[in-house]
């Protein structure tokens, strides 16, 4: 194991969040265990590793000595566990490669930006010595979007906003506040919530990512079916490129031809570095009301979960597991044997079957919308056969939300991967992808090995939903990028053959771009690269991501 | 006047809508009377005009007769009533040009197309004859969008897309619905509706406006409030440029890099021919309620729309004039002068004070949001202390709402000009534009003639809402185009001055190009440059508009 001390402030490199914080140890444990049992192990694997302090042979840095003189006064860094962290995403194959300290590919240094006005001179110096740029915020995506590559052997410079983070504006009678990119959710949410306000973006990585990250990603929040995607509430945006900068019209709708913003939105570092976003906010919530609960079936509650988008009513959360996702969660939440013992028996008792599936469904607002959308959630239940728990498992919920990323670690110390991949389609596409997938995986028709698989149902919409699928197994051993990657394609293509789409929230990439033509057609990447050649017309911006 | 012929399935060349109907007599009489009180006229001007069969010199065709011969069968027409149908749009400046015969630029030819798979050899045929197309719906655009300009003196053909209209797919599970880009609204909605669904999608052209053009120039309907604007309702579509054809993934929603969806909404015809689009559609509403009546202040009644916006109320109709629209809607609604003469005593009843601003007000879809946003909407209207009627005057509303434009053309044929401009804005920005284009129209800072002012809020968001101007006059006497210019620029700079959109629903063609670098940025007009060469190098469709 990695020898861990407790500097709470400190990101850990090889894994998830802080130093510091961990998943709660009995719930890792409890869970362990039952994966122990599953795959019959007579003892847990041990993939500890001791990593030395010279275990990473980062190469001299090749940002020319003058570059650097004129840079290094103005945040860029060269100190090795800058680079080192600033290298990888916090992807099952990132953490893969710096726990066994294979990184094929380092930054050159790191820019922490100390102002928004230098990047013109950056680009300027970028273009002279033929630097490669990547823009960075928290450094959490999940599909390479900052991964390291350079134009032809050329030197690679991270560009980390986090220092550019202040609240521009906030105009209180629109209900829109404009923030620098750089800004982390805590303190975007902290600075809203002291003037009353929400903005209700809360997704996964929330603590460590940045706005600039959300944007440039389309990032979706656990509150998304009532607040909207980040595309949903960016209202306005700046980007600074090579050739100049756009800030977009700050107005509620427009019809002025095609929409920049949303060319912009989504471009992943591309095209230039989004500087601020002017976002559309919420009085905070009155009111929340948890409703927790189980159907007997994953048909039934996505049958339930439809009819409530499609009648109007809008919950801020609205979460179905599938039944091996429930059986998961059954046997991290429950860590003491007796409850665990008693658990099928409530199951029968409240005649759910032996394949429930666990639901939470949160509604927020002003106490009269909470008061009618809960009211319309629970008639719903109902009516779909579902039974309801005390609302404190939501409180539970809430409070824990952020923390099942750091269980990944505890899974990845004893030789199991976990990878989670997710998409998006119409209802009438759901069940099947969702069988698709149980067939190829589960039922071993694509991939071959016996793994743990689970499913979620989010992100609802009139028209559809999203699904967010887990693969859990043992790793193979000195095999295990290549078994990441036949899992990534399997997954992948079951979802591009049945109707859904390349990602939901979590973005393209590096890991996803292989699909981007069967996702936008060829004449629609020739779109993308059109407007490539026209803002970064030197290729200077995160070179082999997108498109 | 121009003689008519009672023929109600053929369109008014000269006018809006269909010959044999117009706008009821008795209230145009009345309204025209008011107009003349206001104007202190001994008589109503007479700007009654009699068109000959030959006023109209259309040239002869520029189209090769090569062309001629290949596309005679598949949907191509010479006629001459078809390409003076062909060659304008609605706006008042087209209608002013179409009265007086004075058309600069007509169709050498009008291509019924007949179906979409013609498209790809109609591009080849046009390089090769270097032929201008210019993509035509129902033609009621108001922006000059549809403008017969060729490059460099090229032949410029029509490609009427009405033809193209049929229903390709229906999900009632999904609640999509996938049409052909030249179905008519009346046609779509009957279509929906019998099948139990809606788009809720109703623009002021709804009668005679197409799909296609919707989505080509970012349309809203009365309803958007509730149901969105079109680019909201649009899951994907099926754009045919020169080069190729791009169909969007049909999901949710993705995060899968820039939209090619949104570039292609609100691309009026330059990049290609729409030629499908998949819906979101909505199950037809159960319950539709109507609270019309008056606020004692424009500022009263914008307060009370925001904060049922932003608590989260959505009602499908939001809508409130300002006291000079009041005054019109009151004139031309009461024609009994009693009724006329009684209502000052009634709003002195109600302590609406003298400046009384009337808004309309409309929940629709299951019973019980109906009960729940009807609730909020009065509960609000009472604190900001509005004043009810009752529901009748919104079955009335209903029922009428697509005559106004019908009015224009009295108007016109007594000498008055009328010109209408909208735009969006935050909340926070709406008086200061509206007060500003007060100042420049009513207090003549910036137009110097004595005019009929009038303003309304529609179309409302939580961050803002549009604002739609009316401009009623005398015309000025061999002057009218650039009475009408003068007026157009006015108002638009007001609106650019002031943090406004160019447009919130009419889109840019022609006539608003010149704003569109102020809009956009001068960069982001490069970036929609590029996606134009990139889908029609050799510059076919559509030229000199939008940018």
């Amino acid at each position: 194991m990695i020898k861990e001390q407790k500097k709470s402030r400190e990101v850990r490199f090889w894994g998830w969040g802080m130093l510091g914080h961990s998943f709660d140890k009995d719930k890792a444990r409890a869970f362990l265990e039952y994966l122990q049992k599953y795959y019959r192990l007579s003892e847990l694997p041990d993939s500890f590793f001791e990593l030395e302090d010279d275990a990473y042979v980062i190469p001299e840095t090749r940002l020319p000595p003058k570059f650097v003189d004129r840079w290094i006064k103005k945040g860029l860094t060269l100190d090795n566990k800058e680079r080192l962290i600033h290298s990888l995403g916090k992807s099952y194959r990132d953490l893969l490669r710096v726990r066994s300290a294979r990184i094929s590919h380092y930054a050159d240094g790191v820019l922490h930006l100390l102002k928004k006005e230098d990047l013109t001179e950056l680009y300027k110096d970028a273009g002279h010595f033929h630097i490669t740029l990547i823009p960075f915020g928290g450094g959490t995506g999940v599909v390479g979007g900052t991964e390291c590559i350079g134009v032809k052997n050329s030197p690679v410079l991270v560009v980390d906003l986090k220092k550019i983070d202040a609240l521009l504006q906030l105009d209180k009678t629109a209900q829109t506040a404009r923030f620098e990119a750089g800004i982390l959710g805590p303190k975007l949410e902290e600075t809203l919530n002291n003037k009353g306000f929400t903005l209700g973006h809360f997704p996964q990585s929330f603590e460590f990512s940045t706005l600039g990250g959300w944007v440039a990603t389309r990032s979706a929040g656990q509150n998304s079916t009532k607040y909207g995607k980040i595309e949903d509430r960016v209202q306005s945006l700046t980007i600074v490129t090579p050739v100049g900068q756009i800030t977009t019209n700050a107005v509620p709708s427009s019809a002025t031809g095609p929409s920049i913003k949303q060319i912009l939105i989504g471009s992943e570092g591309i095209y230039g570095i989004i500087t601020d976003a002017t976002l559309r906010i919420s009085p905070l919530p009155e009111d929340q009301k948890f409703v927790p609960g189980f159907f007997k079936s994953f048909k039934d509650g996505i049958h339930c979960f439809r009819e409530v988008m499609q009648e109007g009513t809008r919950p801020s959360v609205m979460r179905l597991s599938d039944p091996s996702e429930t059986e998961m969660f059954i046997q991290i939440a429950l860590t003491s044997p007796l409850k665990k013992r008693l658990m099928p028996y409530w199951m029968k008792y409240k005649k759910l079957g032996d394949a429930p599936c666990f639901f939470m469904i949160a509604t927020e607002g002003s106490r009269d919308e909470v008061r009618y959308s809960d009211a319309r959630v629970k008639h719903m239940i109902k009516k779909y056969g579902g039974a309801m728990l005390g609302p404190s498992l939501g409180d539970k919920w809430k409070k824990d939300r952020f923390e099942l990323p750091y269980l990944r670690d505890d899974l990845m110390d004893h030789g199991f991967f976990i990878d989670t991949l997710e998409t998006a389609a119409p209802w009438s596409q759901l069940q099947k992808i969702y069988f698709d997938m149980a067939d190829a995986f589960v039922n071993q028709r694509g991939f071959k090995e016996k793994i743990v698989f689970g499913c979620h149902l989010s992100h609802c919409y009139s028209d559809g939903a999203s699904l967010y699928f887990t693969f859990l197994g043992l790793q193979r051993k000195g095999q295990e990028l290549k078994q990441w990657e036949e899992i990534k394609k399997i997954a992948t293509d079951v979802i591009m053959e049945n109707g859904g789409t390349l990602s939901h929230h979590h973005g393209i990439g590096y890991d996803h771009k292989r699909w981007m033509e069967q996702e936008k057609t060829p004449l629609g990447i020739e779109v993308l690269k059109s407007i490539k050649r026209e803002l970064d017309p030197d290729g200077l911006l995160n070179p082999g991501k997108v498109v």
